[in-house]
């Protein structure tokens, strides 16, 4: 059945019994303490008992052909799980780089007629299941908005609370090293198969497994806080290490250099993905290119990006450069201590 | 110039400054007082030092087509001031109508290649002004998203503050009195008028005065504010008068009849705009029945619907109805003892 064959309350009867069901869970889990969503979806607002101390919030947006394709040239359909999972990590990931503990969500859904009913109802369990995945066992879905558009539009706002000081982007320090915790290229790695035609992709064992990078990312929201304790300056990695790394220079007024050496270590497990990209593009780029384009400017990986001193780099953290005094404002960011010509995704240029 | 000649860093140079010019002044406004807002945009999440008590949440999507067109068939440009101006109101309706204070807004703004650089500043323009027109003060904006569409999408999540126990849409009781505050048709009619071929229009005196309306509504949060003191239960006008009635009767399990004479207060603003439609549209519909149709079903007014104990209805409330102890599932709420055929907006059928 299409949602254009349903009325707005016949379609929130089907979405919001999967929510409900996802925050009476969370109120089990906090049993004894009282709950933070006193009043769910179904008023004009949510009400909630946010935890003492500092309230941090973000929101994001995904757009149909933007951010995600319903249909790819490889043949897989990104379905309302894969989009409603994503949501969840993108926005936990900010809230996580700012060292907080996620506490609820506000989801806002436009549609088109030709989506299908299962699609809302998988876009549902996805964000539902991706939280509980990421480890945010306390993260109720606070309430949402349904719309009509001509493509598929999902904004989430998340909200977090910190006991401490929130930590930021503009505190890094010369001296100190840079890390990352997460996945590094496995989003960039997917989006780039997800474009390859199907029969390109046969000489790819498993090839579907890729995929997920870009699809389901796993997120690092657990590494967020983690370092919480220690980072002098932290962000979630959604538009490239060297971009991302990029803003901390600035913000902070340092320069960062990256050590290519150390970015190897994220290399290996898409080692096979790169080397049948390299061959389906004629080899215009080698594999190890593919690789370095894929983990140096790679976006939609929400790994944690931090800076710490060097003796307080916690466990899961990789120190892939070392942020310097000197800061260039051209080339705030330098690889083996070179400008690196490739900068990451801008949403806008080209 | 077009969006699509900027960089990200580019547009967010145009917006940002509105923004920060704006929340800098409420920190003024503040002083004295430790400031809500304390790491504005620009990280990966806001930060904030939320008043004591409930914290109440919504979010709210406007897309170009479904919420707004870019150009009526009046000849009528709905420009970024406009779009801002409104998310802000429909946002802040919500938040009046759990009759809490509003702390802050986040904008995420989804925007196709061809709208021009100054669309986005007049949009960031239009939701700081209208913020203060309601009466807002203290309401900053916390973030946002900015990204790419084929149409303009405009997602605002709302957060406000209650001393006390928010009010709730569940807690009317037979014997109670339904009141409304602010304007009831006048989105309705904006919206008839912005549709209507502008030859047809030249009879109505000063016919532009009628769009805003629509375009810019007036929302009513002081009422909200107002209200929180003795509503038994509380909501604002989005979907229309009897429709959302219908919510409130639902959710308290009474029945609502409505006094259609009583409506008639709200006709007289809108009497020549309904004497215009009624020509234009070959008198298929009587200006009575039209004004009707606009007070008793037309949405977007954002105006405050609630119930009181008689003895307690606050100024600037009129009444218009009754709460009743029978509840009937079919039909929660009547006009003048009947049914009425006609029920608001629902975005989805049709």
């Amino acid at each position: 059945m299409k949602i254009s064959d349903l009325s707005e309350s016949q379609l929130l009867a089907l979405f919001l019994p999967i929510i409900d069901e996802h925050n009476q869970r969370v109120a089990q889990r906090q049993q004894g303490e009282s709950p933070v969503l006193t009043l769910g979806p179904g008023d004009d607002c949510a009400v909630l008992n946010l935890l003492q101390g500092k309230t941090v919030m973000t929101i994001d947006t995904q757009t149909e052909n933007q951010d995600f394709r319903r249909v790819w040239a490889s043949g897989y359909e990104s379905g309302g799980y894969d989009v409603g999972w994503k949501a969840s990590v993108q926005n936990l990931g900010d809230i996580a780089a700012m060292g907080a503990q996620p506490q609820t969500l506000l989801v806002s859904l436009s549609l088109p007629g030709d989506v299908e009913s299962d699609w809302v109802k998988d876009f549902a369990r996805g964000i539902c299941d991706s939280t509980l995945a990421q480890g945010a066992d306390f993260c109720t879905i606070a309430g949402g908005d349904l719309g009509r558009s001509s493509e598929i539009s999902v904004t989430v706002t998340a909200v977090g609370s910190s006991s401490g000081e929130p930590v930021r982007r503009d505190s890094a320090t010369p001296g100190d090293v840079l890390a990352v915790a997460g996945s590094l290229g496995a989003a960039a790695c997917g989006l780039d198969l997800l474009e390859t035609p199907q029969q390109q992709l046969e000489e790819l064992d498993d090839y579907q497994r890729f995929f997920t990078g870009q699809t389901r990312p796993a997120g690092a929201l657990c590494y967020g806080l983690v370092a919480a304790q220690s980072a002098h300056a932290m962000m979630d990695i959604s538009d490239g290490l060297l971009r991302d790394a990029g803003r901390i220079a600035r913000a902070s007024g340092i320069g960062i250099n990256i050590d290519s050496q150390k970015l190897a270590a994220f290399f290996e497990p898409l080692r096979p993905a790169a080397a049948c990209v390299s061959a389906w593009g004629g080899k215009q780029e080698s594999p190890e290119q593919i690789l370095l384009r894929w983990v140096a400017t790679g976006g939609e990986d929400h790994a944690m990006l931090a800076a710490f001193a060097p003796d307080r780099v916690p466990t899961g953290f990789t120190v892939v450069g070392r942020c310097g005094s000197e800061f260039a404002p051209e080339a705030p960011v330098t690889v083996d201590g070179r400008v690196f010509d490739r900068s990451g995704w801008d949403h806008f240029s080209g």
